[in-house]
């Protein structure tokens, strides 16, 4: 082996939260591979425009589905498995020549795409650079620290089920959610259940240029799955 | 006004994770000031080693107290909050020549200090640029994904009373334990009543060159107080 398979963190949107070292082992890549949907840019690429070296070959990897089976369904996972293991093959191979770099939106090991990779590679073959959170961009965004000394920070995604979505609001001084999406009108819900709605801020593609902050009280109508709601903490402060 | 304080989060502890922007502010910067325990270099300065600009001003911001009186003690807070006072209005007043930048370990809004100088500042004066979290660095040091999936992640401070550590390690997938420390033999109680200890993981230093990944079963003796316990969880993987 002469090069690895790195993950590079790209942060939460903004290409200048690029860490120092995603940025240079970008710079080296030979090969540069990013997950997309099929027929679409990509977020993680978008990120990335103008930083990808002359030269370097690029890989994009299609999902072969993303919201047309429900996660639920064993078919979900007999069709991503086999393109997991074509795709972990096939940069593991490339490796044998140079680095390749996988990008990743937000962190990697943080809810990010690329683990089913890593499961599938040897871990000497790996090295993952840790990325701003996309929810580090968003609570920065609203302007308002997200905790204070002794506070419990809880991270859902929307993805649960409403009660626990509603039990487990209730029991955490300060609150993230990812995965909102077609979850919104449920956790909605959870939140006014939990007594905490007046209390919640949205906010979509943090620090990007379609950046938007709000009062989920004020929101109507639908938001992008990559939307975060926030509770902020209120705990110790001289 | 012409210049802002800013808040640059320095990440984990490696400096090569700071991002883009934190590096261009650190380098632009006229006031540099940090927060130490008196007569000691800082963490956070020490991250920045060799990257201040020559001719910045160098304000180190010497906490009056650290640990020798109890956080519930109200003298705690009667002798920090004049501290905070005073260097919010210092910092103030001197931005109004040029940008001041403020040090901080981790991400500024994630149980930072600089939130009980932003709390004292007007809104328009101030810019923070997020961090990579210290328990990024960690998890990413331990090599495997903190959440999968659905995964509920708990962030707990050890300072939390030990039945209600105990329950909520009890309660959540993946988990983040900060401000070990002193707490830890507490926090080993609480994760083997709620029957995770042998899963958990301890990473000292995440990141810095004293960084040292072990299972927390295999530890005696103390830890530095900055020091972070994991659990990793297990949710869907195609």
């Amino acid at each position: 082996m002469t090069g690895k398979v790195i993950c590079i963190g790209l942060g939460p949107g903004d290409p200048e939260l690029l860490s120092l070292r995603a940025l240079r082992r970008l710079q080296s890549a030979r090969v540069v591979a990013y997950f997309r949907k099929a027929g679409r840019p990509g977020q993680a690429r978008r990120m990335v425009e103008g930083l990808i070296p002359a030269g370097a070959e690029e890989w994009p990897m299609e999902y072969p589905v993303t919201t047309e089976i429900p996660l639920a369904d064993p078919a979900y996972a007999a069709t991503l498995a086999p393109f997991y293991d074509h795709w972990a093959a096939r940069l593991h191979a490339a490796c044998r020549t140079g680095d390749v770099v996988v990008l990743c939106e937000g962190d990697p090991f943080l809810y990010g795409s690329f683990m089913h990779l890593h499961s599938r590679l040897p871990h000497e073959a790996v090295e993952v650079v840790p990325g701003i959170p996309g929810m580090a961009g968003c609570w920065t965004a609203t302007g308002l620290p997200i905790t204070w000394g002794d506070d419990v920070l809880t991270v859902l995604p929307a993805t649960l089920p409403e009660p626990e979505l509603t039990r487990r609001i209730a029991d955490t001084d300060a609150l993230v959610v990812m995965k909102i999406g077609r979850n919104l009108d449920k956790l909605r819900r959870a939140l006014a259940a939990a007594g905490r709605l007046a209390d919640a801020w949205l906010v979509e593609h943090g620090t990007m240029p379609a950046e938007r902050v709000c009062r989920l009280a004020e929101v109507a109508g639908p938001v992008p799955y990559f939307s975060i709601v926030l509770l902020h903490g209120k705990g110790r402060r001289p």
